[in-house]
C-alpha cells in the first residue's frame, strides 16, 4: 500500500473532525469498514454506523490535532492524536492512537481506536 | 486486562532499551512471544530470537524515549515513541508506534512495530 496515500488519509481525516465534514468520512472508509472503538469493543460495522459514530462527535463541536507523525508499515497506518469534546460537564481531552488498516482500493476498512479512561481528563 | 500492569510494562520495556538490560525483555515477553518489527514483517518467534533482536539494538547502543500516553485497551497496549541508534552511518533516530498484545498471565504475547521509513533519520 503507497504510504503516501496512507498518510494523506489520516491527514484528511484529521480534517474531517477538525471541519465536520461527512463527505471526509464517506471517502476514506470503505462502505463495509467496520470500527472498534476503543479496540476490542463491539464493531461498529457499515457506513451508516460510522457516520452516526461521527455525526455524535461532530455535535459535540470535536477537534482533533496530531501529535506525531504517522508511521506507516504494510497496509497499516497507526497515529497518536488528541480530540477535544465539548460535553455538559465541559471539555474533554482524549488521547487514543488510532490504527488504520487498508483494503487494496486504497479504503480504510478498519479503524481501531486505543485510549481509556486513563486518556481522558477534562480541561 | 489490569491497566497498571500494561503501562508499567511499557515502562519497564522503554528501561530495557536504555539500559540494555535483557533480564527484564526475558520477564517482560512470554517465552513464546511474536514479533513483528516491522508490523506484517515476518514474525521473530519464541524469547531465543526476539533476545537475539534486542542483542543486535543493545549493540548500537539503543536509547528510548516515549512521546505519549501508554494507551490501553482491553488485553493491549499502543505506545508512540523514538529510539535512536549508532550506525556506521551516523547516529539514527527511528519513531516507531508499538502495539502490545497480553496474555492472561500478563505477558507480552505478540508485539508489532509500525514504522517505515519516513519515520527514520539521521541525526
Amino acid at each position: 500500500m503507497d504510504t503516501n496515500l496512507m498518510t494523506a488519509t489520516v491527514n484528511k481525516y484529521i480534517q474531517a473532525l477538525n471541519e465536520h465534514d461527512m463527505s471526509i468520512i464517506e471517502d476514506i472508509f470503505d462502505k463495509d469498514a467496520a470500527i472498534e472503538d476503543p479496540a476490542g469493543s463491539e464493531p461498529k460495522a457499515g457506513i451508516t454506523a460510522i457516520k452516526e459514530m461521527y455525526a455524535y462527535a461532530f455535535k459535540m463541536n470535536v477537534t482533533a490535532e496530531m501529535t506525531g507523525p504517522v508511521r506507516c508499515a504494510g497496509n497499516r497506518a497507526a497515529f497518536a492524536f488528541f480530540i477535544v469534546l465539548d460535553r455538559e460537564e465541559g471539555k474533554m481531552k482524549l488521547e487514543p492512537i488510532d490504527l488504520f488498516e487498508f483494503n487494496d482500493e486504497g479504503k480504510v476498512r478498519s479503524m481501531k481506536a486505543y485510549w481509556g479512561p486513563e486518556n481522558c481528563s477534562m480541561l
